[in-house]
């Protein structure tokens, strides 16, 4: 196809909307011509360069990133107007996030809104989206299972919703992206840059209701055939990769779906006692316990019964733990396994990484503790010496347990000593599992999953040192302070009187006598 | 003094330069009450404040920072021409140079003018300044020697390189600035910014010849006084601090200056066979091998032989070695130890932090070993695992051992392992010393003496691996690099024929059957 040839097709007709009432949505996966054709356009398409954000200091704007490439993915292919409502949605529905990547929306919850209870705020919790936000209209809605089921069906939204038909469940579940803590490998060892923009987006955990993907299939669909082995979940966004379009598609094993009572796999409409917001899914998305937030998909419209895990890149080629050896050199889709189930994992939320912390002998410290793949978290430790002595936390400074959430923690840590220090913490699972030491001992070509003890470095001035009680007023007296911004800067008055420097000077000397 | 009072002050003739011939120099050490006028005049100007460097990323530019400050402080003491001077002297001989601080003048050799040779080429040797480059007409240049000795003297350069009257001595010796490698201490913990901004200064290595200082103490003056234990040497620049003016002054033990045949202590002229270049001191200057730089004094006028150390700022209140629980909550004078001699170091100059080494099997290795106090350079060993396995550098891949300047060595490292690694180097010398194994180690206060194993990233790519080699002829297939710049960038092509992908999920699928 020439150039000539490819400007001469009208992207506007040729990828329009597939239904009324569903904006922002395409069918690609029914339509193999057509996605081939959009592959030509692409092809035959520039974009603005993938930015390096790895190996140079992050930009401190916010938006962090600005997702040049995906906004023009989508206007060579006449769908400019999801990249405008995705933003719009941004605004409307989570103007207070850090903002780390415009499009597709990626978002991060600020650390005071992250602390203040075990659930976050619609408002506040993260976001991280492949894709644009589909606009769809909840009477109109329609949810297809199809493929290896005893009876295909389509169903509303409202018969989903009728708790006469379906027994309806509340899940209090943490989402976490696989690459929450992300920046802490980034910062030490960089990896893949993927073809989305990577960024170090989070977690968060919200009261999901809906119906147990379990219960659909068994009282709509009449169950599913034998040789059923995974649920696929295919979502109304569209998904660009190496040039090929898709819409967003994942799968999760139909013994996940089985587990317990049904709830770790959920068909949800409302997210903290509220309708779920567009940006994480209306009118209807997966919520996975457990599993990386990938397979809790969004928009979803179609679920199909499969012998196999989905053939979508996401489920196939992205979300994969190699081995350290493995990088650009030599990664393949099958030396890298996937990831479903998250590890135990935790981190510090204050004190922040560099800070200086004026104390009295005791620093205060706080953040979360999560354990996914049906583990929930047993203790957390933390320590003042970079991970050689522990300290557990009080059960009664930790949130409750639940089977899908997080924890939240405080510890007064004790700390004599001064100068910089490295305070970690670490997580116990329900399966005693705990968290690898260093962030070199899990690092990952993808940088997925940091699970390894987060550690930052604080500068301890402890004031029940009477030296250092006398400095800081001192430096008070002199108009000087001591915070981050003006640590390295030296103290403007002398730091000791001629006479005691001479008298220390002649009672202890530089050099022996003899 | 108000501020009208100060302006009042005629600075041109108030500091003005005393001696015709020596241009740049103004004396303060024979004048209290000048140095308390210029005192009064600092303390009611306002400068630049001190720039935060430390906590951000240093600027990529060439120079790296600006002396706003200094430049402001000799401004305002009508001293400008001393900053243009030193600038212009800068350009004339050492344009080549990574210049690091405009003013007063720090510049660093690039590396493989470090590497050219066991000697460094005047033009490119180091150079780190504390104050202007004083410009002295060598005609009338005098040394004046006076304090505890038994006979006074002033005496002529003319007369010091006469050698019917003293004899001369050519020694080899690498200079090192006590903030070698400091950029290694910054990146992990910052420190004191002190009065003069820091940065990451080197070291070189020069013949110099001259005449030993305890030639000229006997000769010249008829020795030194029983009650004399230290030498203290003034140079022509000036120096301010804390609002505050000073010649340049610092002191070396007696013990030194007679150390060994007395080439430890050298007045020296001449550089690598050439006349000493200005900005290295001309017309005379210390050489004090094994001690850190700070005591080599440039411009050198004056000698005192003292009971104690000089009471000059740089030595009694700088280059203090602090133990790390001492920072500015409550670092004195008094609790730090003076650096004099250094210790034993090394640090690999190729490859460099964060570079992508396509090898294949072995990475070539290039960097120096130094050890001051007296001790010379036994052994180096570098390692492939962070620390753990060490390999010795053979003695024919090093340069050859001197008393007082360092080796530099190759070395091809055996690597098998892809992906990041850590690489490292460590040195023992002839007192079998060696250096602490991390950063953290020996971090200071005052991000002094960096002398812990030098430690860089690489990501190595091994050729040898066939599934690599054949990755690189794919990306070289289509246009695509695998250097840093373009490591974190994805293949533009998919990693793996979907055909051999669902061969290998099939034999090892990625879930159990049972």
């Amino acid at each position: 196809m020439t150039d000539s040839e490819v400007q001469n097709i009208n992207a506007e007709s040729s990828f329009a909307e597939e239904r009324l009432g569903w904006t922002g949505y395409v069918e690609w996966e029914q339509y193999p011509e057509k996605k081939a054709l959009a592959s030509k356009v692409l092809a035959a398409s520039k974009f603005t360069p993938i930015p390096e954000f790895q190996f140079v200091p992050l930009p401190t704007t916010n938006p962090v990133l600005i997702g040049h490439r995906w906004k023009e993915y989508h206007e060579v292919l006449g769908l400019k107007s999801i990249v405008d409502f995705s933003w719009e949605t941004v605004q409307r529905e989570k103007p207070d996030l850090l903002h780390l990547l415009d499009f597709p929306y990626n978002g991060e919850t600020k650390r005071d809104q992250l602390l203040q209870g075990k659930l976050t705020d619609n408002k506040y919790h993260f976001v991280r989206n492949h894709g644009g936000v589909p606009n769809i209209d909840e009477n109109v809605y329609e949810l297809e299972i199809a493929g290896l089921v005893n009876k295909p069906i389509k169903i509303s939204l409202e018969d989903l919703k009728d708790s006469e038909k379906f027994p309806q469940a509340e899940v209090t579940v943490t989402i976490q992206c696989s690459g929450t803590r992300r920046i802490e490998q980034i910062n030490e060892y960089p990896g893949d840059g993927d073809e989305l923009i990577n960024a170090p987006w989070g977690k968060g955990t919200a009261v999901y209701r809906g119906v147990p993907l379990k219960k659909v299939l068994k009282l709509a669909c009449g169950g599913v055939l034998p040789e059923c082995e995974h649920l696929e979940f295919i979502g109304a966004d569209t998904y660009f990769k190496k040039n090929n379009v898709f819409n967003y598609a994942v799968s999760v094993p139909l013994r996940k779906v089985r587990a317990s009572s049904g709830t770790e796999v959920l068909l949800a409409w409302e997210m903290n006692g509220a309708p779920l917001p567009k940006i994480h899914g209306a009118p209807l998305r997966l919520v996975v316990a457990g599993y990386i937030g990938a397979r809790s998909c969004k928009w979803v419209y179609k679920i199909n019964a499969l012998k196999e895990p989905s053939m979508g890149p996401v489920q196939r080629q992205e979300y994969l733990y190699y081995t350290p050896q493995i990088g650009k050199q030599n990664a393949k889709y099958s030396n890298g396994f996937s990831i479903q189930n998250m590890p135990v994992s935790s981190a510090i939320i204050y004190p922040l990484d560099k800070q200086v912390v004026v104390h009295p002998g005791k620093i205060t410290m706080q953040g979360w503790a999560y354990s996914g793949g049906g583990n929930w978290v047993q203790r957390v430790e933390v320590s003042n010496d970079g991970g050689s002595v522990w300290y557990a936390v009080e059960e009664e400074n930790m949130t409750t347990k639940h089977y899908y959430a997080w924890r939240l923690w405080k510890f007064e840590l004790p700390v004599d000593a001064e100068g910089w220090l490295e305070l970690c913490v670490r997580t116990w699972d329900s399966s005693n599992n705990t968290e690898p030491t260093f962030v070199r001992s899990a690092w990952n070509w993808d940088l997925h999953v940091t699970s390894s003890a987060h550690r930052i470095k604080v500068y301890s001035i402890n004031t029940s040192r009477p030296a250092t009680a006398q400095r800081l007023r001192e430096l008070e007296a002199h108009g000087q302070g001591i915070e981050k911004q003006s640590l390295s800067h030296p103290a403007e008055f002398t730091l000791e009187p001629e006479q005691e420097y001479l008298e220390k000077y002649r009672q202890y000397p530089r050099e022996p006598t003899d």
